[in-house]
């Protein structure tokens, strides 16, 4: 039997940014699924670079979290109302949620790139509440449905396995390329994975943790690199690829280097406003350098291939919290040794 | 009736650099057409910015001239001797000159990139001797048929209109692209002109030097800037393609600002070997920044287009010298008034 | 002034296919602009060989007219109305009509292929009304805005424009192409003026009729051929692109055998369900076949190109008719002296 | 120690096709390797249904073998000598035959598409003969060193191998394609294996023989369907790419009715000269229909992936003959249980 809409409270438990490291957790009302749209009972979401960040800085970049705001945007769910036009059939669908809402009528949306709408709405991202909450509206359509094999911790990891999707399809990753990986938290050790399935043979990860090099091996690295005692560009030279999944200047500069003529080197890791690139190298391989804003078209891939077994999801989180412990779990991002804390709002603790 | 072998001499003049700004014009054998080789006689060669660097400098980056070499890769003449395997059918046959001899057999010259072949031979580049000279051996299909539509002066400005057709098919300019230029020497006039002959709607050219911007609109800019006095990011916003022509890192900056979101940056002005290149503008727009090395596959089209009449090459040329008056050709080149100057080396002066 | 939406009427004229060759003028109530959605008062439509068979045969293939429908889908207008969420500030805006209303929420429609989607709805196509009417609603962002360079004839003539621009798109027309259409009718005219613009070097058109033959010359053609007296393939031995214009089967044998390795053929013209298709010659020449379904994100380069003067739209237009001379358009439109027959919805005549 | 060139022996034996299932074993003298070549010692020769063919009808399309010629082109050996202008520091290397030559110097060269050279020299084409001897000189680039891990026999089947992975990139299969492959003969279950390797998330095999069906599944087929019994069209429905490796016509007709929109057929088996192909399907889903033409750039990623154990191409074999018994290995080949017969130039039998 297919749940009703009567299930869904009047209010719900929200974990609030106040300002910087200070979370709150509030009592507001459920949000109403508006034409076109679902209303997800978040059932887990992960905690993400960008959440510690704004939980330490309060801001990134040009984005300022000077109201407060839920964090949090990967995130999976079941979903227990529908507004109009979206069939009931998809009442008690389990969901992983895709974290934007582009236009879907300006050029970038139209023509198959509506990550870089500008008129987006985006979870957790100043002036959009997030999912650090129990209740969430998503457009119809950004509310993929799951199937039974994966669990709402791997559908809301299928966040980063998009981040790492994109980046692999825009360095055109194919059967037998030779990639290096500068970085190996959640994005990179994904994106080793990505890469082996796309067919990459050589996969070489570095990192100057052993604890994320000895993951990045488990997870597919046919080789790590630590930049402290070894030079990553001779380490790894003549990849076809270079991902950087740090954020660090000095391995943006050393994946470039590392590349063979028409390389093709993509930025994900965010931090570096700006590195100094090696222009003459640039020209005289014909490399070329582009870089990621989240993602576009690439749930269905994602969903597929973990529930293929090919992608390893589930074995990534390494801590659970419940909605009253979202500073916890923020905090534990920051460790190096964590590779992903997930927060489950539905789990009742002794506090909530 | 064709030329026959016979009309070739056993010795020829040849202008060498001998050190910084030091031309030296010598008397040498004539080089004789090897296996599938045809040899030219040198009617005219452009003068270019690399040229000019070596006589300047007695090196570009790491291609030092430390023996004396002989300048000038754009080229053109008449085929007057073919080697063995080359049909006798190609003599009297008036070519146009592409300066390099890839290895035929590496990855990069089986897949089609024969420019990044590094076992390449290319002329005027260290330890190679280029064109200022009566004769000239190349690889028979490197010497490509001109038809009687094209003055040798134009074949022989057919290599820096290949940079420009290299570079705009890297920016993969279309119909309806609106691309910026910045710099308008020589390079920065002709991909105007390709840019526009591949469709471009608009054409923003940027040049300190007023002339050079009244050259830039006369070959069909759609408007031009002065960066000394107008920010080029701003008037340019949003352009598609963004190729840099000056090798000014302060232009390679504000081009890459001046990029719509997916739009290419290719950088063909060689002199900057680093530049502090904005990454998270990169990121967010997902801007693709690549360079040229050379072309490849360029001349059929560069001959056609000419001899179309679609890019105007003739009216580029600001002065000609003789054989003997390289010195003075290289000092002319260094003038921003100028655009380009040729080297006769079959004219008769009273000094030859 | 902005004119206010009370210039709306209450009913208008609309001009009815009630069965095979049977057209009818109904007074019927004006249309209301929905969320997201303009009100145009259609002030020009082009009629299309579709029309034309619809009106002959009340059928195309698998869509059949079996209840009254309006005809026409090439249209341009003002608004004069405008639905919630459209800023009024549209209020008075000249626009080109994109037929077509896609869900937005598909894969294809997420993709970038919107014209791909199985739940669009595209005008005069059954069982949806089109454009032989005084007013209609349309998405606003299919509702392109044009410049004062336009007239309504040549915004409404975009379509077929765009048409075009889809079937050079996906022949990856570029400069220096040798191309070959085949069918010389609005579609083969403009496909030749498109592919001129994209820079081919060479564009031979074929077509039976000596007028039509004359028109391609005027519109660009390099060379023509009659197919009734010279075999096509021969004449065009060797291009690069070969887009089929005629929908006759013929035609596209011949066209496909005209290609050098590595050709594309791009199949525009309809009514071949079925053709004979040398496979062998595909393997051997590796040659690439595709069709084209109407079109994607067209309409902003076409509106350009005409308000540039690339594309010459207006001479193509060789009678205008009044709502109430529907059927007369769509006799004329048999003629293949008549190139294009224009429906003036507001023209007022005796019996209107 | 290398192996001397001294153990080249003055004469060889060689299988000859002296006319319709004529084969006749003759001593001749051995080939000498020419500037830029290596002689191979044969070691293993696949047999391919090409040979198979030329063994029944004496010629494949225009190629008649209306003189004696060796037959055989999937090769595998030893280094045995160098000609002028290679290294002796081949001698003695393992390798895998690429069985072309192309000029090198035409159009199709030097842009990457050597197979489609118009002068290119092709094993056991007729005029020339091919591997089934026991020496063979071949351009030494195309002499593919391979490790150690690679047997003769899996080197020699690098040439299907490379049969599929041209098929595999002309189709753009991807992480999370779905594919349809007709036909499980050798091709068809490599192919199988390579879409997997490419990332495939369905792998779809229609062949009417049981024992195929049963070898596709073990190759890595996630279904299979006998044609014989159940619609094809239906049950591939919505596939994004379809590869033909049967040559029929009426497998090629269902394989692009089960592409979905935007869906790639890539024809590889021969024996179809011309297919009805449903021109409106392919309009109205802008299918993209190819065919292949031997391949370019394939051995490094075949011999890497054989190498890697990512595709088994071993126990695909399924008899060995010696070079006297080439009748009986080409008989066998047309047995569908077989799947691949294997000669063996150097072993020793009774009557050699």
């Amino acid at each position: 039997m297919k749940p009703s809409e009567t299930a869904i409270p009047d209010s719900m438990l929200a974990s609030y940014l106040d300002g910087i490291e200070t979370i709150t957790l509030r009592r507001v009302g459920v949000p109403v699924a508006l034409d076109g749209q679902v209303l997800v009972r978040v059932e887990a979401v992960g905690v993400c670079g960008s959440d510690v960040h704004y939980f330490d800085h309060g801001r990134i970049g040009e984005y300022v979290a000077d109201a407060p705001i839920i964090l949090g945007h990967e995130a999976a769910g079941v979903v227990v109302g529908v507004g109009a036009n979206v069939s009931r059939d998809r009442l008690g669908e389990r969901v992983a949620v895709e974290p934007q809402q582009p236009c879907r009528r300006c050029a970038h949306c139209k023509s198959g790139h509506y990550n870089l709408c500008s008129a987006i709405v985006f979870l957790a991202t100043p002036p959009h509440d997030g999912a650090f909450t129990q209740y969430l509206r998503v457009d119809a359509d950004f509310a993929h449905t799951i199937p039974d094999a994966l669990s709402f911790e791997e559908a809301a990891l299928c966040e980063p396995l998009s981040v790492a999707i994109w980046a692999s399809r825009k360095a055109a990753i194919v059967a037998g390329s030779r990639v290096l990986i500068t970085g190996a938290g959640p994005i990179g050790l994904i994106t080793t994975q990505v890469a082996r399935s796309f067919g990459a043979a050589e996969v070489i990860v570095s990192d100057p943790f052993q604890s994320r090099r000895d993951a990045a091996l488990y997870y597919g690295a046919t080789a790590v690199v630590d930049p402290a005692s070894r030079d990553v560009a001779e380490t790894a030279d003549g990849v076809d690829v270079f991902i950087d999944a740090s954020g660090s200047a000095r391995a943006i500069s050393s994946g470039i280097h590392a590349l063979a003529p028409l390389g093709r080197a993509v930025l994900v890791g965010s931090g570096t406003t700006a590195a100094d690139v090696p222009i003459s190298r640039i020209q005289q391989r014909e490399l070329q350098l582009t870089g990621v804003f989240r993602y576009a078209n690439t749930w269905p891939l994602a969903i597929d291939m973990v529930a293929r077994g090919v992608i390893d999801l589930a074995s990534l989180v390494t801590a659970r919290f419940s909605l009253d412990e979202v500073d916890s779990a923020l905090r534990a991002g920051k460790q190096p040794v964590n590779v992903k804390s997930i927060v489950l709002p539905q789990r009742r603790t002794a506090r909530l």
